[in-house]
């Protein structure tokens, strides 16, 4: 199987919120990657644009023609809603007419666009919809291991980093010797992974079945990271969140957030609670069927500087009397080992 | 447009839990029902099966040469999961061949099973898949108006009759003199109603947008009883209640519950916790982003004799301090009541 060359979609949506498909590909999948494609951001690069700091950075083209060894080209946002840009089409038929195929992690399917799909056969090329599934399991709670721990990221909003925690967390136990792995459960996970369940895609009654599926699949590991979606408190993905909550049935909650994010994205007239207030809604419906405790929290500080990522670092330290970091600027070293102690001190062992 | 002569499909399953959309459409559209098919009941009617005591009992038949007369076959199981149960096929093969539409509200739809769509084209009758749909709208909380009043009904479990007291409860409003309006939002609302969406079967990102959707087309009512699906405390349908209630932004709750019920239906390993514990979640939830409050509790007495259930009903009114009644036993009225008076009172209008 001849190996992926892949060009990110981005055109006009170049930065972190709406580019983060592309940012975390290039972060985690930096080796498969040859070019960004923006025509409005070219001569800059993945790390002007995404902060994307490991690796060598992504140059950015205005045209496929600037990428001949290209053979993929991966739709790089993450739009709510999930619709394909208008202005993309052309674009995407131009990749298929240069045999490549085409990787989308949208709710609008590449394979139900008949001009996409016309194009895609004529061509003989692949059109992998990352969202497309027939799921239709139940969750029924049975044949949970008791020594599996089960780690869940879980947020006061949607695209606050859940992912990038959950996979910095695994690769960190991972380091120290661990049998750890990341469940994905959303499409940039399941790119990067090559495995999960596009969870916000399938059919609602079947959610939780889908998160209880991916765990009895892979609980001959120590250590499970399930990536959290949106959150309990986001009127439009709040139920999706706690079927994936009482779907992967985890001990233990890593509580990620944003520094001054104070509304819900999308529902800016929803005013997001305190964190305090959040922790208890996620530790009370978490404990509804075993018990679960959140062990650590996750900052995103991306929008300010070191001096105050530090100074929040150390409030939310004391406020909640956890530990508690920025898995990218500090690196993931303190929830891991919080994990670690977790899983050491024993006591979650009860399915 | 004929209208529709409806033998309802029990066969095997003529009891009130698995037969109950069988029941509630004999219950609501008596006028439209002229048999019900099950050989293993024959002699007996819908009253002795079912326990509905309103209009005259359906018959049962053992086949369907017994009914020339009807035009349709309404499949009148709800089974987790939503599979056809594999001896039906015949039945359904046979009602094609007599020209009768099919009405199904499982998740398996009719139209993607090639044998049944092959006979439903070759005898020009209609496949209809109540649950299928392409919803794909996101919650926006925007444009909700702040003088229509939303009730929901929530429960302890799945399957305890939120249906039937949002139905009672709204004809009850209509016969004082309100403009009441029933949202149907699973199978057998749907086809009682004549409109509704199937909220569990909708892609898990849309639920709560399919909710909104539905209150947005008819808040010009003064009053709509939007019935509630799951429990929070369901781990299999969790995600799918909160993204109704989310959804669908009730300034007041009714609380349904079932006497006797003591574990979740379908997870038997699940304790279901006490009904204050289940009122604290449901407000604490509903209250995320604007004011909710219980103002009723529904009793499912089905199970218990008269004396049982009145003493039951002293019990939880003097527990909770708020109105409480079977509405099937006991009429609706103290529940109307309750919406009435939480209506007049007022301070229910912020969004």
């Amino acid at each position: 199987m001849t190996s992926r060359k892949i060009v990110c979609l981005t055109e006009g949506h170049s930065e972190p919120h709406a580019g983060k498909t592309a940012a975390n590909v290039i972060r985690y999948r930096r080796e498969e990657v040859v070019a960004m494609l923006d025509s409005t951001q070219v001569g800059k690069n993945s790390r002007d644009l995404f902060a994307v700091t490991t690796g060598e950075p992504v140059p950015v083209i205005a045209n496929l023609d600037e990428a001949p060894s290209a053979n993929t080209l991966l739709l790089g946002i993450a739009p709510p809603g999930g619709k394909i840009p208008a202005s993309w089409r052309k674009i995407i038929l131009q990749a298929i007419g240069r045999k490549m195929d085409v990787v989308s992690g949208l709710h609008d399917f590449l394979n139900n666009d008949a001009e996409f799909k016309q194009a895609a056969t004529a061509a003989g090329v692949k059109l992998v919809d990352v969202r497309s599934n027939s799921e239709k399991s139940i969750a029924r709670r049975k044949g949970l291991r008791p020594d599996c721990l089960r780690v869940h990221t879980v947020g006061h909003d949607c695209s606050i980093g859940k992912m990038v925690v959950s996979v910095e967390v695994t690769n960190g136990l991972k380091k120290k010797g661990w049998d750890a792995k990341f469940i994905a459960t959303g499409q940039t996970g399941i790119m990067i992974e090559g495995d999960g369940l596009p969870i916000d895609c399938i059919v609602a009654d079947f959610v939780s079945g889908a998160a209880e599926k991916m765990v009895l699949e892979h609980q001959h590991h120590q250590i499970l990271l399930v990536e959290g979606q949106g959150s309990l408190v986001h009127p439009s993905y709040s139920g999706v969140t706690l079927s994936l909550l009482h779907g992967c049935a985890p001990q233990a909650l890593i509580l990620c957030y944003e520094i001054g994010r104070d509304t819900v994205t999308g529902v800016e007239s929803v005013k997001i609670p305190p964190l305090a207030e959040i922790k208890k809604m996620f530790e009370l419906m978490a404990n509804i069927h075993q018990s679960c405790q959140v062990i650590g929290i996750a900052i995103n500080s991306r929008r300010v500087d070191a001096a105050a990522a530090a100074a929040e670092r150390a409030r939310v330290k004391a406020e909640f009397g956890l530990p508690a970091c920025d898995v990218l600027r500090d690196g993931p070293d303190e929830l891991v080992d919080a994990v670690i102690a977790f899983h050491e001190q024993g006591g979650w062992h009860s399915p």
